[in-house]
């Protein structure tokens, strides 16, 4: 390789400050909440070690809080700032700052990542500096890494993900028996829902995860905006337990795919066959299956969230900037967005009990193409439930079918859909 | 960071040869078997999208097979050498010598670095080159990036691991009702198991990946030779009825783990209760489950082996040398090998069926302070046959139990034992 391609390829840059001492690496920490002070405490307790792999001790040069602090003096004497602030400003003009100052920037901010991603990139780029997010998607399970590098000679078809424990672990309550309000009540008491849990339960949080790992897993941009999503506090319990007959499990799932040469990503609440890989994922886990040619399936779990676990995803990244880890992602291939794809559903139809009632439903989704693979029917005094899994169908065909069935006096509620994942994956 | 130790932290080596042209990073390939054919092949395909997220494209310089090439014309061209010829000479000797003339290596050969990985990471610290080996362990899961880089600040306290697709093809046929022997004919009628299957149906090759992955999690060095195995040839297929019953899956399941100040790492039959996260790898897969205080635990599944999967992994490892990636191994913390560790077990005896016999059992067995968690009795003509799981207990202590045990004239066979992890991880 010639000394300019290796120059590229491997150095890292950064106009360190003269003040570092040889074999010190300064770290300016911004942020000193639930994630900032178990990162500041868990590297204390590992700079030896570190030092002992690396040959370099990281030490915190400064901290800023929203009391105390110079922006400023931290960045002069960081030769790396980690942002655990959140939200999009001063967060992103703070990251913006450090790297045109030649300094790398770690952080585990979701928001920023997912709404500023490639401005952050560019400018990383630009001045040659790491940007190193691994916190930012699934806690401490290491899938920004898994994309960036092992997975970067692989080319990908679809990423599917558990990426929020707090859905996750009200689903798991509410597939124990729990409704869905008093699941969030008690994720609330152990600290996995904050007290205003919006964001979590409307598929706002899993979305912007989404979009950070379709832009890694593509190359193409993906703005929080561009990911359909739906959230969980629509579901009904029977639902689950017609779901558990059918042989499915509810996960609030995180799908970016490649579809017809262009990318869907999107948030639903999805069954799941109980062979899938993200079926057995249970209380407040993350966990991202990526598929591929080359490599079928790989899939990762842990904890989704927790100070301490996150923080030592953060930890990770700024040993990964000590020693030369990745840089930043290449400039983007935009593809299309799609809308519009595949997918098998689950039906559930509330009806009058009376015959020709399911022999006009099937010949309505036949018109569509709407291919049903099972059904459960089940009579309640006048009424009956039709519970239905199709084939898989492109989203405006079934939602065609379900217009033409809502015309028809025999339907007693608007019909209820949700996305199923096939075992076989394909 | 002074520029002495960011040069330490950052700087590849590699005296690179006038000769590459700019741009352009020359891999020379050793080895062109199933795995090396199709790592050449995924190479050409890859090729083009390496460089434009890379910015440097990767070039087949040269190929040694049996019957043509010249190591030192390969080695004079190469940037890097990739091994994949397997076995432990003269792949140790070709890998020494590239390193010693400055060029990075990547291996899929777990022989070797099970049985030589000091001797190999010492020489690639001193010339300041890569060595990487993800391929060696689990196929294409990333595993050894994640213990070497994502968990290089995080202290592990254990590594459990399905690391032999083969084996656990063969146990997922007999949990379904198929005989050793005909789970091992289907295993290679379906191209998992060799002609010979010995390596994988011993335990042998499952104890060096894990020799592989307990070095690098406890950056203990550890031997193939350090580590017991027991491989399924074995096991009764009425063992993996009664553990049905008591809610048990069979893997064979290798651990590393930190016992008493030191170090234990083994590989057995293992039964799991159905909750834990490797309970529900079946097939062909392979999975690794690292635990720690501060992350709780993280789990990596996919396809142990094939050749485009495993070349994936190695071009992986070709991309992350081309970065910048991490470094070899740290010199080693030499831990103490414990063998007599806590486990607990799956007990099966077969004695009498008469009065006084249970008694008599689980009075040596207290005496010996296993103690007993959950039996099965049951009566077959006038044999009776009693299944227990213990609680955890050294192996010491129930080797002595069951030595006392067989003392007695009501047992009818030597017991059999199969260790079990519990659901809950401690």
């Amino acid at each position: 390789m010639s000394s300019e391609a290796q120059s590229r390829a491997v150095s890292p840059a950064g106009s360190s400050p003269a003040a570092t001492p040889a074999g010190q690496f300064n770290v300016g920490l911004l942020g000193f909440g639930t994630v900032g002070s178990a990162f500041f405490e868990l590297l204390r307790e590992r700079s030896a070690e570190i030092e002992r792999f690396n040959g370099v001790r990281p030490v915190i040069s400064g901290v800023l809080t929203r009391s105390r602090g110079s922006f400023e003096e931290i960045l002069a004497d960081a030769d790396l700032l980690v942002e655990l602030i959140g939200g999009v400003e001063p967060a992103r003009e703070y990251l913006l700052r450090a790297m045109r100052a030649g300094k790398h920037v770690v952080s585990a901010n979701k928001q920023l990542l997912s709404q500023h991603g490639e401005e952050l990139f560019e400018v990383a780029r630009e001045h040659d500096v790491r940007l190193r997010f691994e916190a930012a998607v699934a806690g401490a399970v290491p899938v920004v890494r898994l994309l960036e590098e092992s997975l970067s000679a692989t080319p990908i078809e679809r990423v599917h993900g558990i990426v929020n424990g707090t859905t996750n672990f009200i689903l798991t309550e509410m597939a124990a028996g729990s409704t869905y309000a008093e699941a969030l009540a008690e994720a609330q008491r152990r600290g996995f829902a904050e007290a205003d849990p919006e964001d979590d339960v409307s598929g706002r949080d899993a979305a912007a995860k989404m979009a950070i790992l379709a832009r890694l897993a593509f190359g193409s941009p993906v703005h929080l905006d561009d990911v359909r999503y739906e959230g969980i506090e629509h579901l009904h319990g029977d639902d689950l337990e017609y779901a558990r007959e059918l042989g499915l499990g509810l996960k609030l799932v995180g799908t970016a795919e490649r579809y017809k040469g262009g990318l869907s990503v999107h948030v639903h609440p999805t069954f799941l066959y109980s062979g899938h890989p993200l079926a057995a994922i249970s209380g407040p886990f993350n966990a991202v299956t990526v598929e591929s040619e080359i490599i079928t399936e790989l899939t990762l779990s842990g904890p989704g969230a927790g100070g301490r676990q996150t923080a030592s995803a953060v930890l990770g990244d700024v040993v990964s900037v000590m020693t030369g880890g990745a840089r930043p992602p290449a400039p983007p291939l935009v593809l299309d967005l799609i809308e519009d794809v595949e997918s098998a559903y689950y039906l559930h139809l509330d009806v009058a009990d009376r015959s020709g009632v399911l022999a006009a439903v099937t010949k309505v989704l036949g018109e569509h193409e709407v291919s049903i693979k099972s059904v459960v029917q089940r009579g309640i005094e006048e009424h009956a439930r039709l519970v239905m899994v199709t084939h898989p169908v492109l989203e405006s065909r079934l939602d065609a079918a379900l217009e033409r069935l809502g015309q028809f006096d025999f339907m007693r509620a608007p019909p209820r859909t949700i996305r199923v994942i096939e075992e076989e994956f394909t």
